[in-house]
């Protein structure tokens, strides 16, 4: 005998998640039914939500409710940086922090040509354009170190080596609290050539 | 800026899921972001048909889909043997086997005075109840290791003291393929007790 259909059908669903096998499913699912009934409720529509309410903003690629952006629309934010990012769940690391706000700017991802990732693939040329059009003074490149990562930026810097936007990079080097035992050569790579005079 | 807020409450409600926590919820929102519509359609949809068509079945306790149990309406079992067990998942691990097909009954737990747990808070007495309406001849207690289940297997037993009904327990020992290094000695020990001649 199998889980009744409906169940299953949950198990189903829950394996579409990131890491989640048949285990993990049905422990999911077993919770799930544990829940009181208007928890359930609200779980299900927040998922049926997301269909109808969260767009992709056309502008800046970021996550927005109901067709309105949060970022674009924000009067209280430096408008003539746009910090660059890998993707939208990025954004929110940065807007955590709460100390920048900047416009921000979506890739979708990184120029990496060993996976097919070419840069009229992501959205760079929507970047350049918002350039003139927002009348931006700096870009601050905020991306994921490592190959894919500098080719990105270095591609993004060569675009806009004839114009007066400013182009920087968020800084790479030992993380605060880290053991430089278990950090990884790059890192320390990038650590020694950024060292700065101690003052 | 924090996340839209359809989007947070979808992180909201995949923290109710056990061990998840605010960054596994994120990843998984995200991931659900990048499902295809009706993907995610299905997905909002199964949690909601929880509610409305996963009942729990009121005699023997196992999940029961639309109010037919799919074991006590089952004629293709053998009618006269109950398998115990402490819940509704262990029903399914053991259906998985294939080859025991027998009725169940799903205690909802077992006997742990510490955490106080009682016999009465357990579906003991619908289980006394149903041997003799439905002329059950054996017991199978397929019950967790360790005290709480030997607890609740020897009150049973207790219980069907002076009556035929025949109560055995399911093996416990060393697992096949396991190291033995790797055993916790209350294993080792019933597998020592439970030896058996090498014919």
């Amino acid at each position: 005998m199998n889980y009744p259909k409906s169940f299953q059908n949950l198990v189903d669903s829950l394996k579409l998640l990131p890491g989640v096998g048949e285990k993990t499913a049905e422990r999911y699912a077993f919770s799930i039914l544990r829940l009181e009934n208007d928890k359930v409720k609200e779980f299900g529509e927040s998922i049926l939500n997301i269909n109808s309410k969260i767009t992709t903003c056309p502008n800046c690629g970021c996550l927005s409710e109901l067709n309105n952006c949060l970022f674009c629309d924000d009067k209280n934010r430096d408008n003539s940086i746009i910090c660059v990012v890998e993707n939208q769940k990025n954004v929110f690391i940065l807007e955590k922090i709460g100390v920048f706000k900047t416009k921000y700017h979506v890739l979708g991802g990184l120029i990496s040509p060993m996976d097919g990732i070419n840069p009229e693939d992501l959205s760079i040329n929507k970047l350049i354009e918002r350039i003139t059009k927002e009348n931006i003074k700096e870009i601050i490149l905020a991306l994921r170190p490592g190959i894919e990562g500098n080719t990105t930026s270095l591609y993004i810097r060569k675009l806009l080596e004839n114009t007066n936007v400013k182009v920087t990079q968020i800084a790479h080097g030992v993380p605060i609290g880290a053991d430089m035992e278990y950090l990884d050569a790059l890192t320390l790579e990038m650590a020694l050539e950024n060292r700065s005079e101690v003052s």
